[in-house]
């Protein structure tokens, strides 16, 4: 057997320790698929008298993660830190200056220096693996580089944010509302105290870059991605797709059009007879349409500490045993210049739900203000009547331009009979 | 870039030309993403003069597979002839005594000399890849021996044969009966003209194989594998299945038990609300649970020219990559002396349907068949009454053992009131 791999970890978090665990548990079980041990060299945390359950005492301890990273009795540095810049990416960036492979879990970071990163592992002649940036446990980024290697894609999506997707499950099975069961998922540990990183689609945005950048052979371009997440769906609207065939879901899309390349995060409506609407809760799906393999979906945990130190091991374990991609598939200097498109462009279909004084005239004058921006209605449905009083109207279309629909929301929104802001749902068509 | 890696392709079925047409059409893309081109470089087949829609100008033609396996101008033979034995195995022996890479889709071949041939490939320090043989595009095996690396599995199960699911979904949703069905699946070219490989479990049988040699590291064990078709699967079974909150599929199974490794192909009662019960018509999927990424599903296209081409593809560019990985994953020698756990040990829950003689005293005359083999009853259905006639009686068992439910099935068979064959369908616990 060849001599161990040396690794370090940088961040002893919930996955860092998961990672140590995963490592000394399966120890022998990854020697044997390796061909070689892994061994954990060095830690570094902020505080070393932590208890983490973990035995630390044959571990050389860093105060300084930079300094680490610059260990000359180290493979491979494990940053599992956090955060897009920092000490992050310091000790990114002087393990790779040391030549050292690179495997994180660090999606914000990736998703800000991505490019530029892999172009300095590829320098240096190195790894910059990571699985485990995009949808824990399940292994997208091998999937599309490796698996799909001998396919265009032509879209690839995915419910990529666990929080946002508890938090619609949990709406559509119990029937509350958004803030109470963002309450709810917060005192059980599923968001976050200051929650905007998961409900406003932050975190998916963050690995729809990614994904877009391996899937297509882009650099990693996140400004280039359309942003909305899931705090102004209510229970009506869920309610009304269910009435329509739909479910709603806060999906990242990343397609291929005429204009670019498209990359957007938004609640959809998905077919409810479509995979990814029966993906529920906490769990992950990825989606790839190749013109070969045709759709493949892949579901799992999307988060946690043991399914994220699952899809690490699988990096180091490729990293022991000499197996080397590069880290978007291709070298940096050969990928593509495809442009990206704006989202004005983007085409599809809407759902528009109004609220509205139910008294005659008011379906003619929405209609009016669609028919003047060249917008097509395919349904409409108003249900029950209260003269006088507001009542939902729902609209959907036919596909239209994203531009033409925010001019005709615009008008609409200027009615006088339409008191509260329209609110807009992209329907997704698979 | 380095010199082109120099393919031979025996066997121009759907499977071959889908392949060498991806080869041709994806060139550019595969050479960038493999570092080196993919050349085609001599073909095999039986008929030379059939027009096959491609251009094989510039490519040697053998008539004889084995003597192109031998042919030294070759890096990688793909064998896509298919069949166990005969000149499929002698290309592959004779590939592997040359020191040349294999890439297979031959499941039937895998399953019964895959550890030989394993081991044979090691020796000469050449990869073994097969893909292709399980699940057409779906990268299962990439998946299972890569991406959950870090992961002891306690089981992994699928839909493997898209014929008997696609014959089964359209059963339950068209409410026709099997023969009827699978007539229709004929004249679609869904199933062949002798379907006994897809509908009695062979086919899954070996994929079942193959997968849990790669899952837990075990030689390939066909004789291993239970296999129980569906034949006898009724609309009366469907029916019931969907009043119970199960769907009836055809599942391989391979599942580690106190006696050993389970491994069984046979129709299953699966909870309705579990993701592989919304996998229809010729979709394949695969799950695995892992001790630390939990349970990870992949659904695709588990057959077909192109699908099954992308995955030979995706073996192609790992070789010409130069990545290796063990054929199951560790070393032969290292492969686990695991027993297997035969099917009388078999431990689960049960769904029985009689047709009984509709008078008193039949369900106690059942009722008491069960008591005395000890297996306890979970539910009964008797619907509907016709004094003297036949009438369909349906029972659910609580966790029970194999070899005491076919005790008490002998039993109520021979009761004078029960006047078919029982029908027995073990329900699968997600």
């Amino acid at each position: 057997m060849k001599s161990a791999l040396k690794i370090a970890v940088a961040g002893l978090g919930t996955v860092g320790v998961g990672t140590l665990q995963l490592l000394d548990r399966q120890a022998e079980l990854v020697a044997t698929r390796a061909g070689r041990r892994i061994v954990v060299t060095a830690v570094s945390a902020r505080d070393r008298r932590r208890d983490r359950g973990i035995d630390l005492s044959a571990v050389r301890w860093y105060e300084d993660a930079v300094a680490m990273a610059a260990d000359p009795d180290i493979d491979v540095v494990v940053e599992l830190i956090g955060g897009a810049d920092g000490v992050a990416l310091g000790v990114i960036e002087t393990a790779l200056a040391q030549r050292k492979h690179v495997v994180t879990a660090n999606k914000a970071l990736m998703a800000e220096h991505g490019t530029r990163l892999a172009a300095r592992a590829e320098e240096m002649g190195v790894a910059l693996a990571f699985e485990a940036a995009v949808a824990g446990g399940i292994p997208v980024i091998k999937t599309l580089r490796e698996s799909l290697v001998g396919n265009r894609l032509a879209r690839v999506y995915g419910i990529l944010n666990g929080t946002s997707n508890y938090i619609l499950t949990t709406m559509r099975e119990s029937g509350r509302e958004f803030t109470e069961v963002l309450g709810e998922a917060q005192k059980l540990g599923y968001a976050e105290a200051d929650p905007s990183f998961d409900i406003d689609g932050v975190d998916a945005a963050h690995k729809l870059a990614i994904l877009a950048s391996v899937a297509f052979g882009r650099p990693v371009d996140l400004a280039g991605v359309y942003t909305e997440g899931i705090r102004h769906i209510s229970r009506l609207d869920i309610d009304f797709a269910e009435e329509l065939g739909y479910r709603i879901k806060l999906l990242g899309i990343a397609r291929l059009t005429d204009e670019g390349l498209e990359q957007r995060v938004h609640p959809c409506m998905v077919p409810r007879a479509t995979p990814i609407a029966a993906v529920e809760g906490v769990f992950n799906a990825v989606v790839a349409e190749g013109d070969f393999v045709g759709r493949v979906v892949l579901e799992g945990r999307g988060a946690g500490a043991f399914p994220t130190a699952s899809s690490v091991a699988s990096d180091l374990v490729d990293i022991a045993a000499g197996r080397h991609v590069a880290a978007f598939g291709v070298p940096v200097a050969a990928l593509s210049t495809l442009p990206g498109a704006p989202m004005e462009r983007h085409q599809g279909a809407y759902y528009i739900r109004l609220m509205v004084v139910d008294q005659p005239g008011v379906i003619a004058d929405v209609a009016a203000a669609l028919r003047d921006e060249h917008v097509s209605m395919e349904s409409m449905i108003q249900r029950g009547r209260a003269p006088g009083e507001a009542v939902p109207v729902v609209l959907t279309t036919h596909v239209t331009v994203e531009a033409a629909m925010r001019r005709a929301l615009d008008r609409i929104a200027a009615l006088a009979s339409v008191i509260e802001p329209p609110r807009m749902i992209r329907i997704e068509d698979f």
